[in-house]
């Protein structure tokens, strides 16, 4: 007899994500280890059954003082993944919008004091105990969409002393908050002012003085470079994903966002964890990455909040056999804190099939993040991290756009419910 | 001294949309009627105090048992007005939506049971109670995201008897829920099996049946009908919309959706209050719809979840100084129920302002319904209606995409808060 102190039962459909290697290429993403009638129950945090409602009340037992849940006609997927966020930053912009919309181009928004570096003095300016705060606020209302694990990047300071205060942020917000939270260094997320025209200087204080500390330290596990023409060179950011994986850092990479230059081959030939964006990347960067088991973290909100001309090219990514992860990219340019809303563009935008996408928000991006043992998965053993939606298949969470789940729970607590 | 039993106040802005005429056009649009600081006082369930918190101190007093609550830092909007949505249909389609992305037509998901269809059949055979009972949930999760009146159409029996049923749900499902909602007939949503190759035959049973019970019944405020090349011609919506304004019900036409085809230039013609969807509309339909002041209602989130090639020109019709207002569309095919999810559509796809964008959500949806004077505003004597979002300016409502709000309040009383 199992011991459990929650049972949730009679869901109508249950996606464990739990069957297959990880993480998930090409048609293995459609398979999303459904069990109807489905239950689960969870003892001090973790799943101890999975499987169907009438196996759970035969080989379950409830703790005394445990709470069995009846969940009619509701569906359960793992927590969401959210692998690239860029939570921890001040002010908003959404002053800008106006302009944006009425033709506005990036560099009369910045002429005009608006773009990345506006957000980078508001960051600077804040108090840390407002940016804790605002970072709080936006994980409980990531957290109230179901999203249980989180990538946070930093990179609005661009000072040795102002990345290394904002990294110190995760830890404390993980404790706050409950969630899991993989701290990532985006010291490479601009050229800072006090280094303009002189980026190798900035590369080098990156190199010479920020990612000792931050690996030392053990304040990130990720190093990241924005690589993009006006940002950092692929050279550039060679030399930064070089030094950090020889202090034991994982890679991310920013990579043709924009532009084609360089970043996803640069990702393919580091064996980086993570290419990101992509949505200038070529056929053969696709063969790169899928030949090199890189990730291809896909943010399909963030060409449509920047009205870009084409959304990330999805389907040519999973048929080209690269591990496909979805992230919000949550930051002041592309404000979403919801993945439903994410995983509705990408199908709508992307045009990844609904089981697909479940798929890279879930188990791949926990893979991208090197949690592919741990999180992302409903199975017996793991941290029971779920959410719960009112739909009758879990292929209606992308299809009815921006769905919120009625409970969120994150090692069997109940972090949100409606 | 007022007296009421509820106050507001501590909001950073409360946009009234209270200032200017109705329906707003041109640039009157950006003209939110903001208040800083703002405060609201609610007696009965109407507005009785619409000012700064200061002036609420001075000139309100609550009533015993009465409540005042802080809203620090928040800000509020009138509750959305969503005048296009197709509430009540049984089953899903997220079925077809993995075959749409791969490329399939509508027309092969058609041969394959797919499309309006399916949905017909699930609605005429599910059972009263059950589309009630999914209508109520989508209602309360609307009021969740901010919506306190929505316009519901017909549309999915396509059978005298059946398009009757669905009507008489509406009323039933305002008292239920509280929101206010308006019933429009959309008998002509489609040439239903039963008169497939006769057309003219269903045109005739609509307009000397189903129509004149509909009018007599005050089962409907508005007839709607969907004229596009393949369902009815504007001859055949002619027909049907005159004989509707003759039996004194108001005019909406699904128009220039697909392909141009004359449905803008006919709601011109006849002043239709709305003219939806106009994906192909040209620029002398927008002259036309100005020159008439017929309303423009652009759902931008369907040509998105339809895979369409583009989205409406919003900043044209606004340019052109037709009265612009939002819908959700929500339908099995466009499965939206957040109008904030629809205001990101509108600014990042559509290219509205933000404020354009909300008083295309409020104030101009409730003109077009005809209720210019008494939704869409915060403003004393008017239905205490409003939503409370997280956010530092309004603006940032549909910057941050999906930003659910934290309190909706219809009539004065909380339907959703968290």
């Amino acid at each position: 007899m199992i011991r459990a102190d929650l049972v949730l039962s009679g869901f109508r459909e249950v996606a464990t994500l739990a069957a297959g290697p990880v993480p998930r290429l090409g048609p293995a993403m459609e398979e999303l280890g459904r069990v109807e009638d489905g239950a689960v129950a969870i003892d001090a945090g973790r799943f101890v059954f999975v499987g169907t409602s009438r196996a759970a009340a035969r080989e379950v037992r409830l703790r005394s003082g445990g709470r069995r849940i009846e969940m009619d006609g509701s569906c359960a997927v793992p927590g969401f993944v959210d692998p690239h966020t860029h939570l921890l930053f001040a002010g908003d912009r959404s002053g800008e919008v106006a302009a944006k919309v009425r033709g506005a181009s990036y560099l009369e928004i910045a002429r005009r004091g608006g773009g990345i570096f506006s957000t980078v003095r508001a960051t600077r300016r804040a108090s840390t105990a407002a940016l804790f705060d605002a970072a709080e606020a936006r994980l409980r209302r990531m957290a109230a969409w179901g999203t249980t694990t989180a990538e946070v990047k930093s990179g609005y300071a661009l000072t040795h002393a102002g990345e290394l205060r904002l990294l110190s942020l995760v830890p404390r917000l993980a404790r706050r908050t409950g969630l899991r939270l993989v701290p990532t260094y985006l010291g490479a997320h601009a050229v800072p002012p006090e280094f303009a025209g002189r980026p190798g200087a900035y590369v080098e204080e990156i190199v010479g003085r920020t990612l000792p500390e931050v690996a030392h330290g053990r304040r990130a596990r990720f190093a990241d470079v924005f690589c993009e023409p006006g940002f950092f060179s692929p050279t550039q950011a060679s030399r930064i994903l070089t030094a950090a994986r020889e202090l034991g850092l994982g890679l991310r990479v920013h990579a043709e966002e924009f532009r084609h230059s360089g970043g996803a081959r640069l990702a393919a030939r580091l064996g980086a964890a993570s290419a990101d964006h992509l949505l200038a990347a070529t056929d053969d960067d696709l063969a790169r990455l899928a030949e090199r088991g890189v990730t291809a973290t896909l943010l399909p909100v963030t060409p449509f909040a920047s009205l870009a001309p084409a959304p990330p090219r999805g389907r040519d990514f999973v048929e080209a056999g690269v591990p496909v992860a979805l992230g919000s990219d949550l930051s002041p340019n592309s404000w979403v804190e919801g993945m439903p809303v994410v995983l509705a563009h990408a199908v709508y935008a992307a045009r990844l099939t609904p089981a697909e996408a479940l798929t890279a928000a879930t188990v791949n991006a926990a893979h991208s993040l090197g949690l592919g043992g741990a999180a992302g998965t409903i199975a017996v053993g793991r941290d029971a991290d779920l959410a719960v939606f009112p739909v009758r298949a879990v292929e209606e969470i992308p299809d009815r756009i921006g769905v919120a789940p009625t409970a969120v729970y994150r090692q069997g607590i109940c972090l949100s419910s409606r």
